[in-house]
């Protein structure tokens, strides 16, 4: 397989090294992955994390092992380990379907070889698509919102929300953003910080609960968050809290925009209440963890409730950036996500 | 002065004790306060929080330095320190301004102490009132949703949200309470999970940013916070935050109370906007202070924004649960908290 860098995958001489998220923004260090056992670790332990990323993670591997000769049950086997590795994020289920059609179809290892490669391809490009798609929205002096982290280190690519914001600031529009610290695991505070400072676009860090009065104050013009899943109507599942933000935007009328690739549309799912919200571990409500080790602040034993995700109903959501464009309340009524006009 | 103890502050043989809260809920830790300046530092570290405890601390301080014989002068000059300590809560301001009075009467020492020994007393008998009031809204089978610490450990008493809340389950009420960990301090993760553990309240701790979700699912009946100011008009500046749970109660249609005790109310503030907001730390935002040491998850010098209170308005508010009874907005735009009846 040919060699391949992106913000948080290598690919080169047969072995697959992934950026260990979870030591960010402390420490730059690379994991070699070892097998299918390490790399659902990895991404149940979010080292491997973003929708777009883990998708474009799992195929990469199977790609790794289609080229290293390993025979259809076994790689059928591979696809089968990796795609329970975390039941919220579609793009995982969509990439690894395509691969598996590819080995329905009877399709030989070089084939997914290629099949794999042009999924993380494709995710690059559609990255490109939505980050312009995006950056047209937003005005010169704007102060954008955002949650979780959504750029370089969750797609393969230049990201999906935090790709509009980073593309808009390279167009040369003077923006700031407000970066949501994303309780429980920091998404916002150790990763998405670590990318605006690299690409040298003003931020502020703020605790989720600040938000609000911020948009009270007149200091948010515009808010953007990327996908895990979105299903035919528009409702999306992101990480948990962005419900939240969802709905103080729509008290402040201010325009909140959803930006992921065709990767994130569940064509099987038709409302966002039948989307499965994965519930993880009260440790990280009970203190942090992450790149800073590990320290507890309630009881030891306090009983917390931790989903990962929640869900955003179609009707708080000012438009869809997609990589095929952006669409309107109209569109997605009359079945935008679902005619397969941008697939 | 006479021996006294309440959650958080202990007088006996002419010394104050205060428990510093920001080593709970590991340790238990009471620290024997020195002088006014140390007083101050406590304050402002949080060892010492929670606007009615703060005032209670301050008033408490003034009686102990009456008693020792400081003189007039020095007596005014200790209320001044005092009452700079922290900006946004009133009732420090509130308890003051009655021992200055005092003085300005022309009071002798005796009458200073007996006056700030009335200020805890009554301090004490507003939390019965109050969490009695309140806990008559609480239905049997609740769920009840609050933010950041408003207990034993804010107060005299029994507490003011906190208080309606455990006096409703101590009348075999079954509730159960979602805990906001409340950032960026963890006063919610720290302080409300260990009193509820004392009182035997079932509870679950979760990130502020999931209680909009919680909404969403019909899991939260009700919500009660408290208060570090109330303007005449019903406006309030509360612990960052709660501006945003209110607007999602709003949205929701889930009933929002304030509970406060008249020490709260700000006379000569008419409207939230000029409720001066507290600017602290950016490290708060960075990483965790607190009872577990520090530690910081986002890039060292990361650029933050750290108000520690926010401004509900007074439409957000469903009633106003103070000592003196529920005031609905009809009786809060007629001047209820401006009457003086319930002062």
């Amino acid at each position: 397989m040919k060699q391949l860098e992106t913000t948080a995958l290598r690919y080169s001489n047969g072995a697959l090294d992934v950026l260990d998220q979870r030591r960010l923004p402390g420490e730059v260090h690379w994991h070699r992955c070892q097998d299918g056992e390490d790399l659902v670790a990895l991404i149940q332990g979010l080292a491997i994390r973003g929708a777009p990323l883990i998708g474009v993670a799992a195929a990469l591997w199977v790609g790794h092992c289609a080229e290293r000769d390993d025979e259809r049950d076994k790689l059928i086997a591979t696809i089968s380990q990796l795609r329970s590795s975390r039941p919220t994020a579609v793009n995982l289920m969509n990439d690894l379907d395509r691969l598996l059609n590819q080995i329905d179809k009877g399709a030989d290892n070089a084939t997914l070889v290629e099949e794999a490669i042009a999924i993380i391809d494709e995710d690059i490009a559609l990255c490109v698509a939505m980050s312009e798609h995006g950056a047209a929205l937003l005005q010169d002096g704007d102060n954008i919102l955002t949650h979780c982290n959504t750029g370089g280190l969750a797609t393969a690519g230049v990201g999906t929300a935090l790709g509009v914001i980073i593309t808009a600031h390279q167009q040369g529009k003077n923006i700031s953003v407000w970066v949501d610290e994303t309780r429980p695991l920091l998404q916002g505070a150790r990763l998405t910080t670590w990318e605006l400072e690299q690409a040298g676009v003003p931020y502020r860090l703020i605790c989720d609960s600040t938000a609000a009065s911020l948009m009270a104050q007149g200091k948010v013009d515009s808010i953007l968050v990327g996908a895990d899943r979105i299903a035919c109507n528009g409702d999306f599942a992101n990480k948990v809290g962005t419900y939240s933000v969802a709905v103080l935007a729509k008290y402040h009328g201010i325009p909140f925009y959803v930006v992921a690739p065709q990767t994130t549309v569940d064509l099987n799912c038709m409302h966002g209440d039948t989307i499965p919200i994965e519930l993880r571990n009260a440790n990280e409500v009970r203190g942090a963890s992450g790149s800073f080790g590990s320290c507890t602040w309630s009881p030891t034993d306090a009983a917390a409730y931790n989903p990962a995700f929640d869900v955003t109903p179609a009707e708080l959501v000012s438009g869809w950036i997609l990589d095929s464009g952006v669409y309107t309340h109209e569109q997605v009524k009359a079945g935008a996500l679902v005619s397969g006009d941008h697939l």
